[in-house]
């Protein structure tokens, strides 16, 4: 029989108010995302021309903030919060990767990109964030209480995920898959106590929701197995593009493109900012915010997709990567694929499993930008509510999955190697 | 780029084709288990007194067959496909665990004793069957092939759990969670190949079911939490006990009754069998079978539940298992679990919550028995399409798995290390 003592126990309500902070935040902070994506098309609309000005002026600002005061805060944050979790640097350079002000920061900053029209999501930052508030608690910890660091962190970027859009299945396969590597026994514990509170006060709050609703497939039979390996290699092939650009970006070449991002950042974000305007000008605001409106639109039965959408959010939030503004591309890269889903289905041609190839598409597109085919397949069944195809999610992802590997690096992997690299 | 020689094309062919045999396999003998339970029906419906004679007559019969030809078909199966996977001594009594005879034996024994009126599933037997077939197609691959016995045996293993109930994301969180103990980035590939290739078959021969049909939840609020404790608590401390026997029976003491087990296996079986029958003919057939339909039944809308169901069927499955005819824990496990449902709705008096706490019991019970919390909760999501209730499902098979903890090792992991002790 198992006893506990006093600091056991004080131990463990500690964690418990933890999970329950970093819940709460990364709820509050979709609320305020919501709130500037919304703010951002408010403007657009009183003035086309608004983002041609707000965007870049806001990229260079917050670059400056960020490179200024707040380095670790820019671009995903997953592959900080990977660095921090580093078995042999992650604890030396934890307090420049995961901290509450850290947490602050990524949360204004990251909010201010949205609201200044920038492509990207919330995913990546939660994670962060998630880490940031259950790490902070541990100084507060009773020294005789065992806990690692790790697990704080692992546990915090998990509920991250889960809390962000009621997905706790996958908060535990990112865990497990990406975070982690490796399936530790004594982990669980805090893993789930932090996933389950945090979840807890998610459904409190926004109610249990299905992020994008329920879809409607229909009746799946053998007719997907062709769409499911096409969508597979292309979203593959688009996908593993993607994340070796942004690799690719984290290199700094003698050619003068690099040496001008490597020594003007600022202005190279007021650039990066103006190319995203122009993509949103050119689109009718496509390029914009999460891309959630297209996605729900192209999920729903009444779908008017366009053709350029894909493309055009394609690049948006490559340039909001490379502008090195807070944000992470898990929500853009679901729109962008769905956008990818439209095109595929202009060749499928029919309208029987176009709901089902929307879906295909933008699992595939994620599976092969993050390489984390697991987390990609849950995370887009959760959303959905998209049981009854789960066999078509799994394939899918693992063909893009093997596609992506062939033509890049996992992507937070290597960029999380990079921070280690520099610190040692 | 990686390019694949002549003998890699080969290799891979011949694991897509053991995946895919090992999903026909699992498939089939879902549909002979089935066969067979509604055969043990029509006789008892047409002569009450049967099962008194036939369950111990065929109990004795299979058990001697077992001890006499086929050992390592006894149980469930999933201890012996543990053992398999151990790393020092696993390939050394590969064969006596996992071979093609044992599959075939598990079919025939395990329907045999199904048909005969035992409370057993066919959910470990099936781990055992798809590992067995995987691992059969070992000796054809090309030598140069690099693959380990270890990931055709996960894989297979994961693949019968996948095939057998329509639960995809139950055999990847299996193979991880139970089987494997680790998240190896290699197993990867030939884990969900074998997921998706055994899935696709049972999909094609038995269409894209839901093993419980979607249940009707309601909208769950904050008078969950209360059952949620409470249920995770009970169930933990019933399943922890139930495992607890399980594992106390694979130790002879010198008492009487240790050696009546040890020296008379045959006699001892036919004991089993009558108590089982016993059961039977005192609660109406409750105690035969997989407990499907029962189970079906309360997470229905119009449950008519019984009382003593719990109980019985409780002691069906010990005295089935202690029998050592092969036969699964999982399904019986599930149908106790929503036995208690019934008790614990008696506590709570809400009729809005009943089928969820029915469902709560279920993940609970089987958590406690297993102590494998992630799959038994996801096994239960992808059974009755439960993804609204999914935080109170996690909540509730971590707090049994905590209570379970203190009142038994873990029932798997330890009847696979008397195996390994054996070989020592």
């Amino acid at each position: 029989v198992v006893r506990l003592n006093r600091d056991e126990w004080i131990g463990r309500c500690l964690v418990w108010l933890a999970a329950l902070s970093a819940g709460l935040v990364v709820v509050l902070y979709a609320k305020i995302s919501e709130w500037a994506i919304n703010l951002f098309f408010g403007m657009q609309r009183t003035a086309w021309w608004l983002p041609l000005v707000l965007t870049p002026v806001a990229g260079m600002l917050i670059t400056w903030l960020t490179l200024r005061w707040f380095t670790g805060v820019n671009g995903s944050g997953i592959p900080q919060t990977m660095a921090a979790l580093n078995k042999h640097h992650g604890e030396a350079m934890m307090h420049r990767l995961v901290s509450l002000k850290i947490a602050l920061a990524k949360i204004v900053l990251g909010t201010g990109a949205l609201a200044a029209g920038f492509s990207a999501g919330r995913e990546g930052p939660s994670v962060q964030v998630g880490a940031s508030i259950m790490i902070a608690f541990k100084r507060y910890l009773p020294a005789s209480f065992a806990i690692e660091p790790r697990h704080l962190l692992l546990a915090g970027g998990a509920s991250g995920i889960s809390a962000a859009f009621n997905t706790p299945l996958a908060g535990i396969v990112f865990a497990i898959e990406e975070l982690g590597r490796s399936y530790e026994e004594k982990t669980n514990g805090v893993l789930i106590t932090a996933i389950v509170l945090s979840g807890l006060v998610s459904i409190s709050l926004l109610g249990n929701y299905t992020y994008f609703g329920s879809i409607e497939v229909g009746e799946i039979g053998a007719d997907i197995v062709i769409p499911v390996i096409v969508t597979g290699l292309f979203c593959g092939l688009v996908g593993g593009l993607f994340s070796r650009v942004l690799i690719e970006s984290s290199r700094f070449t003698p050619c003068r493109l690099d040496q001008f991002r490597k020594y003007h950042p600022v202005w190279w974000a007021g650039f990066c900012g103006l190319m995203v305007a122009l993509l949103g000008a050119v689109s009718l605001g496509a390029a914009h915010g999460t891309g959630y409106a297209y996605t729900h639109q192209l999920l729903g039965d009444d779908f008017a997709g366009t053709w350029y959408y894909a493309p055009v959010k394609y690049l948006a939030t490559l340039f909001t990567y490379l502008s090195g503004v807070p944000g992470g591309i898990f929500a853009p890269s679901l729109s962008i694929g769905a956008g990818f889903g439209y095109e595929l289905n202009l060749l499928f041609q029919d309208p029987e499993i176009a709901v089902a190839v929307n879906a295909l598409a933008m699992t595939a597109f994620l599976a092969a930008v993050t390489q984390a085919p697991l987390t990609s397949f849950i995370i887009v069944m959760e959303m959905i509510n998209g049981h009854a195809m789960v066999i078509s999610l799994i394939a899918v992802s693992f063909i893009a999955r093997v596609v992506a590997r062939l033509i890049s690096p996992p992507l937070y992997a290597t960029l999380a190697a990079n921070y280690v690299a520099k610190a040692d």
